[in-house]
């Protein structure tokens, strides 16, 4: 089979950074898009944000990778161009697009506005497409996408604020909702104050909840009390402080992807407390069934959320004014971000400044 | 301190079967019982059921056994003396006992009628009573208790096939309530077919449930849909039927007590499905973290269930006609009935004719 001419697979010219193997080396590459179909909407692409798995995917971390990788999943831009059968946007518009591009539409999930759990949903970069082709994600000048897949980003939330919502905002909103843990009075644990983790104190405060950030980093406290608005802070590795806060807590987002230790944190959980994992151990956790039995306690997961569920959180955040805390970047920047990425060095998310920087 | 003369501790003159050491050998005992207290019910034991966690006590399995161990916490019969503040039951009123005798009455939990997770509650037997005295369980001719941890037993239910309910029964009825796996034509799974597990065939059969098996002994098919009225039947150590099976589910009632692998039983199950433990495993259950990421599952547990949530079981199992399968045995077979109950040899509750066989 010849090599795909990626510059001529679709009949679009469009261009953008790409991981060409292993090394995760971005550079930029000269690829297509598709025409606008009568259900796409078209968007210039103005930012992206700069999310954890993207580094996994250009490393090939997960074993699934097809290079070369466009990455980007929190994509957001103005609308250029509608098919003939859009009917909620137009030209103009402030749109982006999350972690998916399609799915099936018609299984139990899809009918349920579940599409990030349809089990043939599509990915925005690294997937394959109905035709075949690979999924290119948001370190590009424009995307072409089903309007279903397309969220409205309120007019009051600037656009670089608003991109990393589509992913680690709704990573984290969703959990809160689905769990229960979004009631005005209730007090809730957010372990790692990342990208996530930051989200998730934002939009639980904005709940009404008390927000307790459990960090293995004491550094953190000054800034998650006083910039983030945190209620309380608790160093993981310090007995005292968490034998002090045992069975305080309705619930737990858990936001780390490093290996670590649940039972703690079901310590930490009143009767019916629910632990909630949004990040992604490769190792499976130890799960000891007397705290689970004896607190009618649950650890549970969450992945991203559908696409009627990501609208909703934008509109909420346009109500409490929530937008992420974001170093915006130009794109010749972002393999410089990627090492800082790994060590953690950013309060709190990596936005390319793609409108402005990317050039042909 | 002087020895306690069980005999002399309490006004009323009781007498029982009791464990005095590790080797779990039940034998003859007499002690003694408070007088009824003005909310204390009095009532002659008819019926007491053996539960496995009898058989830990009585060997200090869990290293909290207080010798004697007088075990029993399904025990049942007929009120003979009321205390004067007494509302709920008069003499010859059919009621029972199940694994709690008290609680703090005060807490969140007990007053959310969930005194099964008060940190302060007293089990039915080798537990300290407020006084400091042991509670002594029903293998024995007589029980006090206050009224509130009294449940009135329905009259169309047999009082032998009735007392498995007060542990087995509301151990898988609550759960399937609680994680609201109790909707018609919802699809359940029941890991284990002993005591706790036909309980859970009845009772999500009773609520229109679709109930499958899941049990490592093939031979327990016929019995399980023919005589239990299951629909389905899984060998879990057959990778075809369980691959056949994956994603059907809507949840799972764990009642395996032996270490066993959860991660087959996370594939049984759909979206958002749960998976309940309810056995207690000693070791740390080994929990993967991408699919309960990936499909929103969770892994819960439950514990027994609040005394009226026990009521409301008895009133479901009446409106049903559900009772425990029993295989009843004279008091002097209890030691043998403990070696089967070792080898799980019943079907699938013993029941101790305590009305009949236990003499002075």
């Amino acid at each position: 089979m010849a090599p795909v001419d990626h510059e001529k697979e679709h009949p679009v010219a469009a261009y953008g950074y790409a991981a060409r193997d292993t090394s995760g080396h971005l550079s930029p590459f000269k690829f297509s898009r598709r025409a606008t179909g009568e259900r796409d909407v078209t968007f210039k692409i103005t930012y992206c944000g700069i999310c954890h798995s993207d580094l996994h995917l250009m490393k090939n971390d997960w074993g699934n990778s097809s290079y070369p990788v466009i990455p980007g999943h929190e994509l957001v831009g103005i609308v250029t161009e509608v098919g003939s059968k859009v009917t909620k946007y137009k030209v103009g518009d402030r749109v982006g697009v999350g972690c998916l591009v399609q799915s099936c539409r018609s299984c139990a999930n899809c009918e349920d506005n579940l599409e990030n759990y349809c089990p043939r949903k599509i990915f925005t970069y690294g997937s394959n497409n109905l035709d075949g082709t690979i999924t290119y994600g948001g370190y590009s000048n424009f995307m072409v996408c089903d309007e279903h897949f397309i969220v409205r980003i309120p007019i009051n939330l600037p656009l670089d604020g608003a991109a990393p919502l589509l992913c680690a905002g709704i990573t984290v909103y969703s959990p809160l909702k689905y769990y229960g843990l979004d009631k005005p009075g209730m007090h809730v644990g957010v372990v790692g104050l990342g990208g996530l983790g930051h989200m998730a104190v934002k939009f639980a405060k904005a709940m009404g909840l008390k927000v307790t950030v459990i960090s293995t980093s004491p550094n953190k406290k000054v800034e998650a009390i006083e910039r983030l608005g945190a209620d309380a802070f608790l160093v993981s590795h310090d007995t005292e402080q968490m034998r002090a806060a045992k069975g305080t807590m309705d619930g737990i987002i858990d936001t780390v992807s490093a290996a670590h230790a649940v039972i703690p944190l079901l310590a930490l959980v009143k009767t019916n407390g629910k632990v909630v994992l949004v990040g992604l151990p490769e190792k499976p956790l130890e799960l000891p069934a007397f705290p689970v039995i004896m607190g009618r306690k649950l650890v549970g997961g969450s992945c991203i959320g559908g696409i009627k569920e990501t609208q909703e959180m934008f509109d909420f955040a346009a109500k409490h004014n929530i937008t992420a805390n974001v170093e915006v970047i130009p794109i010749d920047y972002v393999n410089t971000a990627m090492e800082r990425l790994l060590k953690s060095d950013v309060k709190y998310r990596f936005v390319i400044d793609i409108a402005n920087t990317l050039k042909p």
